[in-house]
């Protein structure tokens, strides 16, 4: 099984980075394509950035299929794109924010999660509505750091990212960590290290639902609002997007 | 006060009709500047569609800053990109659905929505939850029309919606329709009329209290997640979005 | 269009401060009916108070209507009595309450309240849970200056609100501030340059929105609970009070 | 123990059967003082009705504090003046709805409302979302019968009630009934023989609830926001509901 | 009217406790029967305690019928085993959590529940959301003494819970407390008068709550899940408590 | 890695079944402890035999243990006992209604669930509330065969979930549905292949997720409300639940 991880951003350090936190985590005889977006921001880090990270994401989904791959991953704990790419895919999508807070809630009765900038808070904020998890989420707290410079100092991250961290577990009497940036990825082992309790990257969490969701042979539901988009025509520099037109 | 209205679709004869249905609401001294998005679907009829719209939406609010509009409407029942949109306009954003929304409440307890096809119900009650009205908004309906064929044959239509929204508000007990697309916007005064219910069209309603905002010398807060984007670089088809870097 | 400007309280200096803040704010051809309550409570700080001056509201909104104004507004942020309200009234009625919280969601993804006193402060949180913010109102803070008092010291609630608001801002990551109390009108443009926030007066508002309805031809539905009042018998000191008996 | 059973409305005779149903319920040695309001509507359907019930109602209560209750009963299925009710009151107040909704959770995991007229149902929905019970209340019915309309014909009423109790529990997979008007109080046992599930009647349920409160020595908090009322002047036609002033 | 007191620990020291606490708050007429719980933990401080209390509480329920008993109390915060009971039970079944939780919502519109230890937080938490007061309790906190040391320092303990629910009052904005343990039960008449704020214990609430239910002849619902146990074979140590099998 | 499948309820029949349907989903190297509850019901339906085949689910958990499973799967749609597994045990703990209705949500915006009896569709209801998915799961629906006789009729059974599952997704307008019941784990793929939905069955679901959690190496957290419990006395029938005392 083919899947695809896709960094929303168009950094390929980050690309890299992902790559290498999560490559080993996949099961014997799968494979990772790891593709960077080929189109917008060269880091996501408020809404407008996000909604611009979306067309290369989507486009990265169709050429994925046409390679063969059989589920994707979208690395950005906004989740992009995640329902208009489960239009367009045939096979599994999966949002490591989703995947991060989903894997929490059974782990823990209470999580917080830590992330880069506070003007990302809001989002993870409306995620956690979306999903449904307002009662486990207890705290949403942000380092300041920019997604980009987050691999420029790693051992004051790492510092860092340590009392952030215990001083959410304290204020929000949570049990365990969400990482809230695709960037924080490598941290999740040695975080859990230092704090004890379940720190969750969503990266490797989505990679892994991927290849559960497949293994179970299940995959996006095509009744309803779900299903492959209807065909019409595209205008512009997104022509090339119209589906079956 | 110049005001955009923005068409997120790339359909030139909607942005007409819309146009037709909206000017004359204008306060007296203000100008409406109709604009139709020059990227994306011609519908808007998933998530698909939707996020695709958004890139296009973007960049004309960018040009009609630079041609001295003091604020924007988007005119898709699914408010595309209305947080990026606010966080890079100087001047208020608000999205038909948000508008049609709030007023119903202030004219009624319950209201229901009417929209065309069924799969985008979904995308109406992401909003209802989003902006706080599920216990307002007591149902949504499907007519089951393509967006793009409303106007070909608008008796039809008339009865088709007439009856639809009927139906809701008996199975609904609410006492108001808001129109769940911009297509529908004609209809409003007609159905008002049909039906003795307040029947809003986002369209007029956004809008209005555009020029609400405008005459309170109100706009989007640039404190958090909604002040101006980061200065970043943006790659591929999308550099052009980069701001400030 | 002849607007309705009802302060629920007995205080007529409080009346020629509404007025006198919200009158520019009318549009061209509008004109402004401000009226005191003439009976009830002489400021509103409580369930008792707000209850009390609902009957005297009431017959003041008949009044109107037969004085030939086409629109209400309920200037006392408890929002008192604004169904009864409605189901009486011809033309829309608006709180001031609710027409802040409304304008806040348009400029900010979340906001703040800063009211009179802490015993109102639950008023508030009924009222945002019934308008369905419970998302979007991060916090309500109140600076504990009886109404009556708000304009003894000038200066000094200028001082005492700025602080406030600054530490509402900050404690609750919010983006704008919604003044609890209809006597902070006056202070809505100079605390908004102080911050550099929006600053959300609903008295202008509700005023705003009342002009909007009326030019978008909306008005309460009469399809449900806010239909005309059955007729009926009323006795003892509130004999005056039946409808249509 | 004294306590007072407050009858909103105007109508002698529906106090008069209030006090024959729930008399019997009252435990030795503690007193039933039924009063009628002195003032305001002859029956309560609706937002209007309701809030000019208040003003009678809370004279009651004050009135029958001199006479030396030690509780207080709000016998409408709107609850009333209940919050004023409280500030003004040294000891318990109960409002029937609020009695029979808590009751009913105690006995069923889901309850159904059977109410009077369609028109009153969004004051009980308002209710259930204002106590907190949308999940355990699962539908709101009405029989469309006005309120002094329903001691016409018993056998009629007993009959109409049965049926549509019937479908409530049926389409609302719901295990009790809470009776919707306080007027419906005498059918309960019989309706409870009939059905053969828990029939609320939520003014017996109200009188034992204050009772209780009065034996467990617990009486409304003065702390905040029920605190007696501030000291302040009263004007016009409500001149003597002025407090300590 | 016999009443079953079931301390759902097998501390029978508490169970005299509990005795000495409820047994004046009984009707004229009415019995007490106290048990302790004869299987299961000495105390109940997490979900292990509190599973493992629940058979042994089902088996007193059924030898309190045979004993005549007409209604039963949990006397354990976390209202173990609470739906379980009321399915077996052919009476009446209060918990204290739900009881004083209920009561609190009646004097006060915020309460704060201060019980023993943090790691028994969540227990509350997910009670509050279950019966729906979320939006009253407005805060949960412990002072951290495990259950059988309750009365080991009564003096102490009275300080303790006098300054930790000052604290509470104060951070939660909130008018009454909640005693979060039956272990407290005798502290609810001197903090009380110590803090001038209603303190509920849901031994003596829960308790005069049965008695209620029954004057009121009202007892579980045995339409639909709550109706008595289909009739099956249990196996292993368990065996005993086969239903009608 | 050993994974230990536990059935909840005392029937042998359906442990042989699960470990049937589940088998072949192990990854290669893992190996199945299927076991079958020592105590208990033969069946689970409803909240009493949920809570009586808990201690023996929690036995079976500590004998998993000390055989050296590394993570357990609770195989009953009620996940009775989840916490206190959690609590008890080292490793990860998942219920099968958990596991569906969160992989429901992956797949589809929107799940329906068919399960067996009536009566036992309020304990997946409250399972959707303490989850967090009301606004994803769009309905519970039953088919009224008790959970032994599901193997009675293979044909028949097959038949009947198909009806009801369409009747489901067209009454519901959902996009996937869960199965409610581990006795219809076999039933998922044919289910799924003939009604082209995603057909989502907990058994596998929840093995796939505990592999998943152990491969990413993460369990439950220790800290606060799910660390080992505290060392204390057991008494009577449960004396050997006592942990570390």
């Amino acid at each position: 099984m083919k899947i695809q991880l896709i960094n929303p951003n168009t950094s390929t350090a980050m690309t890299a980075a992902l790559t290498a936190s999560a490559q080993h985590l996949l099961r014997p005889g799968n494979q990772l394509l790891a593709v960077t977006n080929a189109a917008g921001p060269a880091s996501i880090e408020g809404h407008y950035d996000e909604a611009l990270s979306v067309p290369g994401l989507l486009q990265a989904i169709r050429d994925g299929e046409r390679e063969g791959v059989e589920g994707h991953v979208i690395a950005c704990f906004g989740d992009p794109g995640l329902l208009a790419a489960r239009e367009i895919a045939r096979y599994p999508v999966i949002g490591i924010a989703e995947a991060a807070m989903h894997l929490a809630t059974w782990v823990a009765t209470g999580f917080s999660i830590v992330t880069t900038l506070g003007r990302t808070k809001v989002i993870a904020r409306h995620l956690v509505e979306r999903y449904g998890f307002h009662a486990q989420c207890r705290g949403i707290h942000a380092v300041e750091i920019p997604v980009l410079a987050l691999d420029q100092d790693p051992d004051g991250l790492r510092r860092l990212m340590r009392s952030a961290c215990r001083e959410a577990l304290e204020r929000d009497e949570s049990g365990a960590i969400v990482l809230g940036c695709a960037g924080m990825s490598h941290l999740a082992q040695t975080l859990q290290a230092d704090l004890g309790v379940p720190v969750i990257d969503g990266v490797g969490a989505a990679l892994k639902l991927v290849e559960t969701l497949g293994e179970l042979r299940l995959s996006t539901s095509k009744r309803g609002d779900l299903d492959f988009p209807l065909p019409k025509s595209y205008a512009g520099f997104l022509r090339g997007f119209a589906v079956g037109a």
